[in-house]
C-alpha cells in the first residue's frame, strides 16, 4: 500500500556526500547504506510500502545522537530516531529520504531506585526487557501497548495499552527526559520528584512528539510495587453492547480494574485459532484485577454482578501466573491472529478514544457500517479508557477496499470527533492521521503546533512530513 | 519586601492612551483605573510588596479575553491574567505595568459530565464553588491547594495540594483547556476522552505556564467518584524523622492513601491556638483513606502497624465528616496560623519537592539548618509526594532577616536538587525562583524554555518577568 497521496509527491532532501562521509568516517560500520538495512528501517507495523532511508546509523551514547542530528542540522538532512519499528502510523517511513537513526543499541538500564519506584533508562530498552530486570525486586512497568515496544519510542507516541485504565499512559508516567535537539544539544527535562512545578513542562512536550521536536535518548520513568493479589477473568457476551455497557458501568462506579479488554467474535475466533484456545466465539471482555487479596476479591465480586446483569456468562477466572498469561499473550496476539484470517490481508487500524458513556455508540455505530460493507473485520480495545480499534482486513491488491476501509475510518472517526473524543488514544499521528488531526484540533491550534515545531527545529531535520503535511 | 533586586529597575512598558481609551470604550466600568483595585491586582500571597499594573479589565467571556490580548499585543502592553490573586511567588505582580485581566466573573460550570467524570468550567470557577455543584452528584474535584484558587489560576500554577498522593496534580487532572492567545485567537486543546496522542500536548504545555504563554479560559477537568468510605486520622510523633520515616515507608509500601500531611510542632501548635484545638504539640501527621470500607480498613491497619513501628502514639480516627472537616480546616489554616505566631511577620516559604527516599535527609538537613538560625519557622507539608514547605517567618522591617531566609531557602533547594528533586513542587516560578529555575534545569533546558516563550508570545505581553527575567 502507498503512502497516502499527500505524501507521494514529497521532495526527497539527499544526503550530501560530505556528510554521508563524515558519518562513515566516524561510526565506521556503524553507519550503513546496504539496501536491507535501510528497507528494514523506512517501514513500521503500519501497511504502508517501504520508504527507506539512504542511510541507517546506530548510535550508541547520547553524545553520539547529539553529534548526529548537529552535523544533519548543518546539512538540512532529515534524521528519523528508531527503535523497535513497532509502529504503526507510517512514523519511521523516510519520505524525504535522509538518516534513520538507529537507537536500540542503547539499551542500558541506568538506575533503578527501587526505594523511590523511579527507574531511568536508555532510549532503547524495551518494556519487556525492563519488567524482566524488575520482577526480582517486586516491581514492574504498567504500560503495555502490546509490542515489546522500546520506551523511548513509547514516549515518542506517548503510547498506552492494556494497563492504562488503571495506571494511566506514558503522559503520566515518564518523570523526565534526555533529549538531544535538532541543534546537537543535550539537555534533560524533568527530575525524580513525583510532581514539579519548575517551568515549562518540556517532558510532555516531547511525549507524544513522535520524533519531530528532538530525539529521545534516556526516560526516567515511574514503578509500581508488583501487586500483592493478582487476578484475571474472561467473561463471554450475546452482543458487543452488552459487554460495552458493562465497561462503562465498571468505570462509571469507580472500581479500580487494572486492565479491561473488548475481543469481538472475530477477535476470539482469530485468537483461538492462532493460540489454540478453546473461548467462547462471541464478544469478550478480558479483564485484570490488582490489589490485596481482599480489595482483588471486591472488585471481581462487583464486576462479576455487573456483567451478570448485563448478561454476561462463562465467567471464567485465570488466578495462576501461567493461566494469566496464556490469555494476555492470546490478546496481545489479536492483531497477527486477526490477520492470519484473511491470508496476504493488511489490515488499515483505527484508535479512536471517546468519553466512556459515548462508547457504546460510538462501536455500534461503527460495527453496522463495516457489516454493510462486507469487509472483513475485528475489534479489540482497551474500552476501560473508551479507546478501541477496529481492523479493516483489506486485500493489498484491490485499491478500492483500501479506499472503502479509509471511507469507514473516517465517518468512524467523525464521530469519535462529534462525540468529544480523539482520532487517536495511543498511536499517534505519524503520516496517516494528519487530516484527522486538522478535523479534531482545528486550524488554530495547528498553527500553535507548527509554531513549536518551527521553533524548536527551524531547518526541519526531525522526521519530516509526521504529524503535520510538508508545506 | 521588595521584589528581588533583579526586578527592581524593569523599564515599565506604558499602556499607551489609545488603548486605555478602547478598552474604557470597550468594557465601560468593568475596566477601572482606581489605585484600590489596581492595588490588589498587584499583590498575592507572596511576601513581595505590591506592584500595581495601570489599569484592571474584568472580562466575561472568551471572546473579550481574546481581544484584550489582540489589543495589547497591537500596542505591546504587558497583560496579567488574573484569578483568585493566591499565588506565592509573585506571579500578578505587575513588573513592567500594564494590564492585570481579571477573569473571576468567568465563573460558570458549562457542563458536567457525570457520566464520564469530566466537568467544563470557565477559569474563574473555584474549586470550592464546584465541589459545592458536585457533591449532590457523589462526584468531586480532588486537587486541593489549600486556598479556594480559581481552576484557571490553579492550571496556569500546576497546583496540587493534599490530594496529590493518591489523584496526582493539575498535570494529571486537566484534560482540556480553551485558551486565548497573545495574538488573540481562541484555541482548544485536549477533548473530553481520557488519553490522547493526537499531536503536541499542547494542553500540559498551558498547565503551569504561569500566565506567559496565553489567558486560560475553559478549563476540562477529570472528576472521581466520592468514596464509599472516608477516614481520617491524626498521629502523633516523638521527631519529625519518625513521621517522615513513616510517611516513606506508606508510599513504598504502595498503600493508596488520600491524603499524608506532616505539620511540625510550630505548625501543630499555631492551629491548636487558630482553630481551638488539643492536639499533641509534637509532630504529627494527618493522613486520610479513601475507597470501599473494607479497603478503607485495611489501608488504616497497615498505617498503625508502620506508625506504631516508627514510635508513632496517639493515634487519633476521625470518621464523621465534622470531624474531618475540622482537621482539615485547621491544616488549612496553618499558613496563616503560623503567621499570627509572629505579629506583624511575614512567610518566606520554601516548596522543594524530593524523591520520597530523600526525604528525611531533605527535611532533617533544613531543621538542623533553621535551627540553628534562630529564624522562627514552622513546616507543613505533602510529604507523602516528597513536597513541604518550610517557612521562615521574618520580620519585614528587618532586611538581615529577609537575607538570612532566602540565604537558608537556597541551601535547601541546592539540597533537593542535589537529592535530584525540584525547586517548587506546587508553586511556580514566578518572580521568586528564577534562579532555582535554572540551578535546576540547567541553562540549555531554560534555552528550549524561552524559544518556546518567544514564539508563542513574540512581543511578550503575557505575564512578563516570570519564570524568566527579562533581558
Amino acid at each position: 500500500m502507498n503512502a497516502p497521496r499527500e505524501f507521494s509527491g514529497i521532495a526527497p532532501r539527499p544526503v550530501p556526500a560530505a556528510m554521508l562521509e563524515a558519518l562513515l568516517e566516524r561510526f565506521g560500520s556503524r553507519c550503513t547504506t546496504a539496501l536491507a538495512v535501510r528497507e528494514q528501517h523506512g517501514r513500521d507495523e503500519s501497511p504502508f510500502d517501504v520508504a527507506p532511508p539512504e542511510a541507517v546509523v546506530f548510535a550508541e551514547t547520547n553524545e553520539e545522537v547529539a553529534e548526529v542530528l548537529a552535523l544533519a542540522d548543518e546539512h538540512r538532512v532529515p534524521v528519523i530516531p528508531y527503535g523497535a519499528g513497532t509502529s504503526l502510523e507510517g512514523h519511521l517511513l523516510a519520505v524525504q529520504g535522509g538518516i534513520s537513526l538507529d537507537l536500540s543499541r542503547m539499551n542500558r538500564i541506568l538506575q533503578i531506585h527501587a526505594e523511590d519506584l523511579t527507574v531511568t533508562v536508555q532510549a532503547g530498552v524495551t518494556r519487556n526487557q525492563l519488567n524482566a530486570e524488575l520482577r526480582h525486586l517486586g516491581l514492574f512497568f504498567p504500560i503495555d501497548p502490546g509490542a515489546d515496544a522500546t520506551l523511548g519510542g513509547m514516549s515518542a507516541t506517548r503510547a498506552s495499552g492494556t494497563n492504562a485504565v488503571r495506571y494511566g499512559t506514558m503522559r503520566e508516567n515518564v518523570l523526565g527526559l534526555t533529549v538531544a535537539t535538532p541543534h546537537g544539544r543535550l539537555i534533560r527535562t524533568g527530575s525524580r520528584a513525583r510532581k514539579s512545578s519548575a517551568g515549562y513542562d518540556l517532558t510532555r512536550l516531547y511525549v507524544g512528539s513522535e520524533g519531530t521536536l528532538g530525539a529521545i535518548c534516556e526516560v526516567t520513568l515511574r514503578l509500581y510495587p508488583l501487586p500483592e493479589a493478582v487476578s484475571a477473568a474472561v467473561c463471554s457476551f450475546p452482543t458487543i453492547d452488552a459487554a460495552v455497557r458493562t465497561t462503562i458501568a465498571i468505570i462509571q462506579m469507580g472500581v479500580p480494574i487494572a486492565r479491561c479488554e473488548l475481543l469481538d467474535a472475530h477477535a476470539v475466533r482469530a485468537v483461538n485459532r492462532h493460540d489454540k484456545l478453546t473461548l467462547t466465539e462471541s464478544p469478550m471482555l478480558l479483564m485484570e484485577f490488582h490489589g490485596s487479596t481482599a480489595s482483588v476479591q471486591e472488585q471481581a465480586a462487583t464486576v462479576q454482578d455487573l456483567a451478570s446483569e448485563m448478561g454476561g456468562t462463562d465467567f471464567q477466572w485465570a488466578t495462576t501466573p501461567e493461566e494469566r498469561t496464556r490469555l494476555w499473550t492470546a490478546r496481545h496476539h489479536a492483531y497477527l491472529s486477526a490477520l492470519q484470517m484473511r491470508p496476504g490481508c493488511r489490515s488499515v487500524t483505527t484508535d479512536t478514544c471517546v468519553p466512556i458513556s459515548r462508547l457504546a455508540e460510538s462501536i455500534n455505530e461503527s460495527v453496522l457500517e463495516v457489516e454493510a460493507s462486507g469487509l472483513p473485520y475485528f475489534i479489540v480495545g482497551h474500552v476501560g479508557d473508551g479507546n478501541f480499534h477496529l481492523g479493516y482486513l483489506i486485500d493489498p491488491a484491490q485499491p478500492q477496499e483500501r479506499e472503502l476501509a479509509e471511507r469507514l475510518s473516517a465517518q468512524m472517526v467523525a464521530r469519535a470527533i462529534r462525540l468529544e473524543g480523539t482520532c487517536t488514544g495511543e498511536h499517534g499521528i505519524g503520516l496517516h492521521k494528519q487530516d484527522f488531526l486538522l478535523e479534531e484540533a482545528g486550524a488554530g491550534t495547528i498553527d500553535q503546533m507548527r509554531v513549536l515545531k518551527s521553533a524548536l527545529d527551524p531547518h526541519n531535520i526531525m522526521n519530516p512530513g509526521k504529524i503535520f503535511p510538508l508545506r
